[in-house]
């Protein structure tokens, strides 16, 4: 194609590049052999003799839950740096359809896939993962994905992050502390965190499922607070569940946090929202894609080190719908 | 590659559509094959001679922003019933790191583009149009992508929606109602249909720009607020700007709806969210994200009809943010 367009290679590579010190002339020639041959730059990649795609699948879970914006940013920033562009699929939207999200990112010729929260294509990933390098970040499943894999996980401390949003309650002076346990590794963890600092301070347990989403969040705390004895304080498994404990609350017409503090998890830009002001749990999750975008890197580089567990510091973040029982 | 398998052209295809139908040793064969070969599916299907990566790329302006997801179901269901399958890049992460996503999207052999919102990446994009088709959705811009470019537009009546966020209000009985305006085209077309209605209704229009955040929402409506006289009623840009002027309406101790109404726009789970309960123009987005699909698939398939804009109806859902001024 470069001959066709009676130009360089480094020329092509120049203006697929969009660099601007390319003259419109030039330029022109380029783009009209790219027209007439239907050629697209991965195609003229190959011909140029690139080995790698240069791209990675970033397999999102669930665009309806932002806890994974911050995460995001930093594995594009990495990957940036690294010579690598992500391409994100949202999977829960194309499963709602019957689609594959894993075997679309394989489509796209990624040299490798990280994947950002807890999936449900772990079949799939375990067939990807014979192909291509996978990382998974902010869950610890599928655990499994088949001999001789190696996949490195990259998460938050969750048993020290809930059990910083349990200290705090019990630091504020609540007895009756319920916990909204979600799904999965994450959850089990979380519930951990929460349990072990209940029994560090003397204090009964109480976990009761709350989802990972709004909806169910609402539902659990709708319960748990219309109960008798009822909890002054919820530290919820996630951002969203603790949105759907505040408006539990404010339907049972529950002051917050005056009479019942409500934790979240994430810190979410939802947790920041002035009009929210939830205390929440900071996860790292800058940091978890920054880790999480370097170890893909070196997978793809071809280097073969035993499953790592990266975990980065977990911080409460307290907000406004947080204080001390009955004030 | 099928010929090194040992197996058929057919049984390859099966096997990397995840076809439950065929025996786990045939599927190892190809599997092995794929794998010692460095075969990824997009290779393989043109080896199969598919003329067309299937493969279209949408553009997302922000991930931040949560108006797109409905939109994107849209797109993804409509797309799947003709064939494809979509891939995403966030553009305004892509940007923070100095990526050029429409590059990005041609590098990953996209058959089209749909833009979805307000996009900074003009330019590029008028380089992309040459080579492939692009619909706007939800957004009017870049108008122009080329000469002898044509190129769909899908958007909601902006100018009907907050023409109905405005009757609203004044059907209440406000009569002081500020809009706080929105960037770009749409930004000019909700200013419009504000500025109708209050025209309609015998009321003085006053517009001052707010932004499309959060905080560029909560600074203009703390303004407006904290001024004199004050108004009654805030008609927002979008969802975002309502949460924060929300926000501000919290902090110089206004109650919201009592002190002062908010409408959003966009109907956002942000809105929908019980804690918030934003009063907010639904805007079709789902419809949105289906005709954008629908138009680009046509145009994939060689047909060039001249410029379509296609607007599909807004309508007002009206939650706990609204009332009679001074209830």
């Amino acid at each position: 194609m470069a001959a066709r367009a009676g130009v360089s290679k480094s020329l092509v590579s120049l203006v697929l590049r969009g660099d601007p010190g390319v003259s419109p002339a030039r330029r022109g020639a380029v783009d009209r052999a790219i027209a007439e041959l239907g050629y697209q730059p991965n195609r003229v990649a190959q011909v140029l003799g690139a080995r790698r795609s240069g791209t990675v699948g970033v397999l999102l879970n669930d665009l309806r839950n932002p806890w994974f914006v911050d995460l995001l940013d930093g594995v594009t920033a990495t990957l940036d740096t690294l010579g690598f562009s992500p391409v994100l699929i949202d999977s829960a939207t194309l499963r709602r359809v019957g689609g594959s999200p894993v075997e679309q990112l394989l489509k796209q010729q990624v040299d490798g896939i990280i994947v950002v929260g807890t999936t449900e294509d772990g079949e799939q990933l375990r067939r990807a993962a014979a192909v291509v390098p996978v990382v998974l970040s902010g869950t610890y499943e599928p655990a499994d994905l088949g001999p001789g894999v190696e996949v490195d996980v990259v998460v938050n401390d969750d048993v020290d992050g809930a059990a910083a949003a349990t200290r705090h309650c019990v630091e504020l002076g609540h007895s009756r502390i319920t916990h909204l346990q979600g799904p999965g590794r994450v959850g089990d963890l979380r519930a951990q965190g929460y349990r072990d600092a209940m029994a560090a301070a003397g204090l009964a347990a109480l976990t009761v499922p709350g989802g990972m989403s709004e909806e169910s969040g609402y539902a659990a705390a709708r319960r748990v607070l219309a109960g008798a004895p009822r909890p002054t304080a919820i530290v919820a498994y996630n951002d969203l569940a603790a949105i759907g404990a505040l408006s539990a609350a404010h339907d049972l017409a529950l002051t917050v946090p005056e009479q019942v503090s409500i934790v979240g998890y994430d810190n979410t830009y939802l947790a920041k929202i002035r009009h929210l002001s939830l205390t929440s749990v900071e996860n790292g999750t800058l940091a978890i894609g920054v880790h999480a975008a370097r170890f893909l890197v070196e997978r793809i580089g071809g280097k073969t080190p035993a499953r790592r567990v990266h975990q980065v510091p977990a911080s409460l973040v307290v907000r406004r719908t947080t204080s001390r029982p009955g004030v």
